[in-house]
């Protein structure tokens, strides 16, 4: 099968770098590419930013159905505006956001969030009840790292480490979930020193769109109906 | 004080239609001004039309500040991003989907909502879920009318307030909010026959907007951080 | 319009220093007068003299009706049996405490309510949660002052303050509702330096009561039937 | 032991008829004194009732304890101002609705309430919900027999038999509550036809207040304090 | 009437302990019997143990029925799988962890649990989750206590009031509910010592159980149907 | 990887049928045992077969331990607790009814399960409940046949459809969850012919397992600690 792996931002350095952390997770027989929008912010840190990336999103998933693809997936712990999403899309979609919270479910009662973004707390906190799994959340915590620290990945490690312990001891988290896919390489770290689950939004979405086209599955026209042409100006 | 209506669409026709009904509800200190979107759908149906028109609704909403306005509305039954937009006002902005549930939650225990369109009642029902109010939804119903039926006022009058008894009798409504703009100019019709409060959600967000100012509240930036300036390729 | 406002104590005092604060509020064709009951607790501070208080302001209500008041409110940060007061009331009648959470749900996911009084602290969270509003809760804080302390304004201020930072900093509030209405001719001292939404009950559910007015609406009878003539010994 | 049953109405001869019932189901040793209110509604059959019956069920509170009463109960299907009936007692207090919601809890996962009076359905609901058991309420039904003919029992077992198995049959009960006192001499037959645990509110408190007694219980004085001495006009 | 209390472990040694406790509380026309399981483990302090005496648990249900029992009680802070308990009981049984909470229910908004072993803090939270009574619960503190410490009285007194009054200062609770059986012989100082009510889960079970028994009622069989014949290899 | 595909029951023929269509769903680089327990009931279809065949599940997921599995599967539409199989099992392990959920909520807002029996309808609501994914859960239906009428497919076929197209259009699911491993063979039907997803369970539990080592996830043992040596007499 295929499988093309959706940036929300306008960043093809990024999307260059995910690509090996995408492919080496993968099934011998599924071919995946992973591309970025054409436009739009160059990163998404707060709910502005997705809302002016939603409408590349929409355009490239229905650009991804025309190149055949079997499913796609939005690689990023967020949720930019996940109904437009699955109304647009008529192949499987699985975005980062929900298929950690849906992975988690089974791992633990209770989970935490670790963002890179002070402000993107109340964000990710509000996206998690919004969804209704409000009564799992633990906390969301941030690292208090400007971007350039967070590249920094010693640093980085260090700081993830020490707000995921916090939410293990002091906040009673059972798995914690990567709020930021900047963290995605070092999570073989994590796992080992945290002793808990540690889950990376992106590689989740991936796996679950792969196990989604195995069982036949996908986002419930019911729920999500296919928009009719509409005007646009 | 002066306040901004937007209207969530490309229509000027409606926009237009709108002013009459909007300016007659002010106090006479208050200034109405009604204004559509320069670009995007010409109505919004669904998620995929709002996730298309709501970059074009923060451009606006930045547009009334830098024109002096006191507070802005958002003339609409649905949601189109609320925290995109609240982050992105300075001014007081009230949604016309969350004016509508504060004022139901005073007025009666159960709500239901009549949308013109069979494919809205999910993600209606889902932006009431999102928001919080999901306990006090009775139900969500919709008139199964073409959009020119839906122009036949004689017409529309008679599917509503079927819709509605039936919402009343069969779900426990105690109070009605209309799902769609087109269904304002009857408002009065409707509260005269079906003997409970009916809300008209663009209306319910301007009188709100008037008493925040009043009241000298917006919203929180706390909750709501200012997105500091991004590239946008 | 004609509103009267309704103190839900005995203390005419109160009532008349009130009266400034609510004027300065409503519109140039709003007409407000203030009144506190003839009988019943001098202050309401728990629910004891909230249920010794009602039965005075259900006639309280009866006799605004016959005054030919277009709405009612009661000015409490508490809420004084709101069934009863729904039922024996045609008018409007809005009360302090669901007019305060109905805007906070406008303006942020979480809020906090500072009481006078620290035996006031599981009564006003009982309240939040048996109104619904119990998800949006992030605090309930007392200023730990006594009422004679409270009347110094200056103290009041620091402490109001002091808790109010606490409730942002620590338990993640996003809007400030004022417990207590000795609070109010603070509010402005509170709004510039918390930085965040604060909500004064008595004056938002005047504010909402004249949008009421305006738009037609009304408490439904549907949830609230007017009781029949009963035998009272 | 000693125990007083207080009806929140104030009819004598209610109480007299309650007597009987009450006192074949405590243990050899627990003695059972049954009274109404010297004043107040007849009966009490909304919220407006129960606002104006509160106070003096607050003072007969009192007064049981003067007499050296070890428990009160309140006789009754609804809930009267639990909050300021708790923090009036300092003997255990055992409210008629929250008793039968407790039973239920344990007998089966959800319940319907059978009320005689189609304006109390929901009121009913509303205490349900308030009270934090609005998971498990199945419905709530009513029989729409006036007072008089409720009290013709052979019609009222028919009413209540038809209105039961319709909340198990199309509602889901497990589990029924009597909505009203003018119900309990039927409770028998109700039990043997209806085929599922039929609780009689009155009847748990008494019970369930008896145990309180034997296992060194009442309610937490840290959720409802004894409110201090307050001036009254 | 005659009831019969099960132990969910192998240890005649607790059985006996419990039996004085146990008698000292049934009102004189009550006989009761305590027994343990005669298989299984000695004790029970997390799932696997639970799932690994529930067979046992059943048979010795079916057994007290033979012999002619009214009611049964599982005597047990935990809930080991109460809906296999019901189905397969045809008299009344009541699991202590479902007793202490309907019982907690009426005595204050929110209780605390404490238990002896730190493994079995999210074991219980998640009980009370699952009944449905998750708004009620304030914390799970544990004691850090071994088992041999834990019989140690005097330790074991001083380690249960330092986390229950750390549960009621910190945390919130107005109720304390014994999470372990080995605390109910302390039961009283603790009563006297932390001025809220402590409720523990057996003796609960067993006036409720007394009290079930005298009101007519046990558990609804459309909830809990009586599980047909089964081939067991 | 290897995994282990454990039934809860004990009906060899029942683990061989199953072992086709396991297999069928894995990667080539996946190798795939379906076993049943040695003991224990034949069939699963109340809460008290659950209770009676856990403690062999336990049993079997440490043996696959020791034989050097990867991960288990219960393969299973029901949840035999499972806290205890997760304290237990030290390898990842899915169980068929938690996979099914977490899959559902990515699908679309509401599901429907269809289960066999109609005495299961409550027991499955109930696990969905405690599972904390009770707002998602739009209906439980049941086919009313026997499990001779469930072995003539065409006839299961035309009864799950039935049901299906029952819940999606009376109880608005936008997701069917099949309620019984005997219904998988006929999964292609149901997909085509209902025309939303269609989930089952235990290949959904397969499929996230497979996904789960991959992604080097299982079970926090933050929230189901192993359970220390227990002497089982």
């Amino acid at each position: 099968m295929r499988i093309k792996v959706i940036l929300p931002n306008s960043s093809p350095e990024l999307a260059k770098d995910r690509e090996k952390d995408r492919k080496a997770i993968v099934g011998i027989e599924t071919e995946v590419d992973v591309t970025c929008l054409p436009h739009g912010p160059v990163s998404v840190d707060n709910a502005s930013d997705e809302a002016r990336s939603t409408p590349f999103i929409l355009d490239e998933i229905l650009k991804a159905e025309q190149e055949g693809y079997d499913a796609v997936t939005i690689d990023c712990a967020l949720d930019p505006h996940p109904r437009a999403i699955k109304e647009t899309a008529s192949i499987p979609v699985v975005i980062g956001g929900e298929a950690s919270r849906a992975l988690a479910s089974i791992l633990g009662d209770k989970f935490s969030i670790i963002t890179a973004n002070a402000n993107a707390v109340d964000f990710a906190r509000h996206n998690v009840e919004a969804s209704g799994f409000g009564d799992r959340l633990a906390s969301v915590r941030s690292l208090n790292l400007s971007v350039l620290e967070l590249l920094d990945h010693d640093k980085a490690k260090d700081a993830i480490l020490n707000e995921g312990i916090k939410a293990i001891e002091k906040d009673g988290a059972h798995v914690i979930i990567l709020g930021c896919a900047g963290m995605s390489p070092i999570l073989d770290y994590l796992q080992e020193n945290l002793g808990v689950p540690v889950i990376d939004p992106g590689g989740s979405a991936l796996k679950l769109a792969e196990a989604m086209v195995t069982l036949g599955l996908k986002q419930s026209k019911k729920c999500y109906p296919t928009p009719p042409p509409k005007e646009i100006r």
